[in-house]
């Protein structure tokens, strides 16, 4: 852990002990750092960065307060505050980090998050027993998080409200006996108080571990409102204005290992581009296998299992009429198919990855992904619409995505149709001949069959890295069709099946 | 009900009967056909209509098969399925409505509708009791939701498959029978076959009162599968190149009653804006109100009661301080602003009061829109961004629209904030002297105070023609903010005290 190394000490005692302000210092200050709040929030609206700020802290130190006062003091049409608490059902049925990534702040605005990522985080750690499990896996998984974001251009401002015990027992009885605001201390306030030790051991371990250089936490005491209140302003006022002069530290050019290794892997090369299935084989093992998919979906959704399918392939490798004889299997209340073009002017506000997440599937859904997240790596990469470094970190954090959904227990199978040059110029010509098809080729794919050896560096070298044993490419034996929705159709049933055993077991 | 007159007749039986093709015409035909739709959905692409097609008809009539049928033959990117069956959490705390718009397709698109919104009508309708319910309130809704959106460019084209007692019964049969396809014949499709003539009549009943001239069905026998397919294809073909051509017919000035009587209900000169409070009684009332509001905001999360709150008002009327007002009384994890300026473009591809559906309230949560759908009959109307014929329609919509709030139980309160135009002059000078507050004040807002009389016209009509007992307009004296904020949040509470104790009772 980066962020532990040198912050042994106790966070909350180097805080700044509270200054109190004269009510008229107060409101001069507050009227200059309003006017220079609203200044550098115009200019960020002019970047293509964003900031995420995290209001966390002690019950009763007022990160209610704080979030109302920020959106008094901000303009309230380039901010959104989320909450991550009661969640519906259609959050809690998605991968954990959905959340988070739905309440993203668009390129130029901000997004206050109430608590952040860190709630959850401080309740599991009371236990000393899961706390370092915590650390190991969950506190990782954080840290790549914002690292992506940043590197995106979306900067995450971590506010903790810090109060001491007594402070806080004070604020509670204050209130417990003001009649007219005693409501504001709930009977789980009070609870909490009396565990104030243990939840601020847990908290403390929670910062340290997510204290990381480019991302640290800024602890600020509480107990003095009006103090309180001009420091998170200024502290707020501090990174906003860092953002938009937008020195961007240590972005690096990613590590990967060398790409000799890569060519004694080329997959591509491996796959048998000449097996055939005949058309009355073919015919009974289609509705052999559409009649097992089509079970196995069924009972998938009877255990709320959710499918990803992903389809890759060269132009004319025969992508769309593979996931028809798919679809064909699935009961069409079931299943939606996401075809991936160009982003819209919407999703380039947001990190490339923002689209994927909104259409995941819920709970026994499926969702079918014609083209992917891997047009980063592919596409991006050979027609240069991504910066090296950029496809480059694309690697990690697609397999960093790619888990997020294997956790949440998603059956994942992603296919790479693969065909000949030759069968490529076949098909390119056959299309020509039939009027229905003939929109479909396009100049763009003749320039495509130019760049063929760029092309297959990149999927040779996408396979490489984002294969794994939970999340494995195959690499269908596109030259015939037929073949191709066969093997496709086994290898889904094969997952799905082994998802459906383990769910029973 | 327009749509049941003249049409007493049994729909089904005029049912053109099927003609079996061969499969060598059937594929000419196709190849046609698929090439014509394709130009069409380009054609379509270029408008800023659209078009929702509902595939709806008799189990094993093969609405499966048809709409797989469509995404085959039309350009997938232009087209989404939706299914509104086992639908998620999400929507089931929205209104009922709240399902159908978020799958309306944006402009120069297609939509499919599994089902459409006439599945559970249906179900509901094999009731002799309840029909003749449905008939005056129900398919009235439906009308005037179709009516809205055809106004607005998005064509229905409602396809009803059609299948006889007897070939349903051979096509179970033939499905049984079948070792690879038995799997296809569901259970509760042998079910629904005993329950055939109950069903059959109910459909018949629900397809009378919504075949409106402008938006008929299309019943089609479903016998012959190569048929079928051909006509689905045609039916969407005529559809498709009407729309292009876009005769839109039947749009006519809304009949209004006259403004004479308008003159008469000047809502605002009624409001005595002398109404003052003093600081002390001020701040008692303000601690009261709040802690009352904050009480009842949890009673009402507790009973799963949403509430939408509408603030509109002059310039400089007070509606931002008055808002936090109302959010310094309500836990900041149970309600979200929505601030309302002008529409983005993705708002833009939809029918304007797409964007206010997105946001409304779950179960419990709360609402606050700072600005509104009555934009629409607002600025739009004063600007003349919208056309008369459009804002003089809205107001029926909006109360459309605002009964489907009240129908799920959500609590509704919209308020006015009045000021004197002296008064407004007062603020704005004010404002120029505060820094923060400078930005406030731009040259729209002085050329707005010279259109006064025309917004002054545009209020009282939008009092009066959208104020209901149900959905009462509330306009508060804003000359003194204090006075305002104590008015509103009275009101409040007395509106969530009513609906908590209603939930009670």
């Amino acid at each position: 852990m980066k962020g532990a190394t040198g912050q042994q000490e106790d966070m909350f005692r180097s805080v700044t002990p509270p200054k109190k302000i004269g009510s008229k210092a107060y409101e001069q200050q507050v009227i200059d750092l309003r006017a220079d709040l609203l200044k550098a929030q115009i200019d960020l609206g002019k970047t293509p960065r964003s900031i995420i700020v995290t209001i966390a802290g002690v019950d009763g130190a007022g990160k209610g307060e704080v979030i109302q006062l920020l959106n008094e003091w901000l303009d309230p049409r380039g901010l959104e505050t989320h909450s991550f608490w009661n969640l519906e059902n259609e959050v809690s049925q998605r991968p954990y980090q959905w959340r988070y990534w739905r309440a993203l702040p668009p390129r130029g605005r901000l997004s206050i998050w109430f608590g952040g990522m860190y709630t959850n985080a401080i309740a599991s750690c009371t236990q000393q027993e899961s706390r370092s499990k915590w650390s190991q896996s969950k506190c990782k998984e954080i840290q790549a998080f914002e690292e992506m974001l940043r590197l995106d251009g979306t900067i995450h401002l971590k506010i903790w409200l810090h109060l001491g015990k007594s402070e806080q027992r004070k604020r509670l009885k204050d209130l417990t006996e003001n009649p007219k605001l005693h409501w504001r201390a709930t009977r789980e306030d009070w609870k909490h108080h009396n565990l104030y030790d243990t939840y601020s051991d847990a908290a403390q371990h929670v910062l340290k571990c997510t204290h990381f250089p480019a991302a640290p936490w800024t602890v600020l005491d509480a107990s003095e409102k009006s103090q309180r209140d001009i420091s998170v302003g200024k502290a707020l006022l501090a990174c906003m204005e860092r953002t938009v002069k937008g020195r961007r530290v240590g972005i690096l050019q990613p590590t990967l290992e060398p790409s000799k290794k890569l060519q004694h892997n080329n997959q591509l090369d491996t796959v048998d581009l000449s097996q055939r299935l005949s058309g009355k084989a073919y015919q009974n093992s289609l509705l052999e296998w559409q009649a097992r998919c089509h079970r196995l979906f069924w009972e998938a959704y009877d255990r709320s299992i959710p499918t990803v399918l992903v389809f890759e392939g060269w132009d004319a490798a025969g992508k769309g009429s593979a996931i028809k004889r798919v679809t064909g299997a699935i009961d069409a209340r079931l299943y939606r198919i996401v075809c991936v073009g160009a982003p819209t002017d919407e999703e380039n506000q947001f990190h490339y990855l923002w689209r994927f997440w909104k259409p995941l599937p819920a709970a026994g859904r499926v969702t079918i992904f014609d083209r992917s997240w891997y047009g980063r790596v592919l596409v991006e990469r050979v027609e240069k619409f991504a910066k090296p470094e950029e496809w480059k970190r694309a690697y990690e954090e697609i397999n960093a995505f790619e888990k997020q959904l294997l956790s949440q227990g998603t059956v994942l199978c992603k296919f790479w149709i693969h065909i000949s040059p030759e069968k490529q110029m076949e098909r390119f010509q056959k299309r020509l001949e039939v009027p229905y098809k003939r929109h479909k080729i396009t100049d763009e794919d003749w320039r495509n069959r130019e760049k063929w050896p760029a092309y297959e560096e990149a999927i040779n070298e996408m396979i490489h890295r984002t294969d794994s044993p939970s999340a494995p490419w195959t690499v269908v034996a596109g030259n015939n069709k037929k073949f191709a929705r066969i093997q496709i159709l086994k290898t889904i049933c094969g997952s799905l099946k082994k998802a459906v055993e383990h769910h029973k077991g």
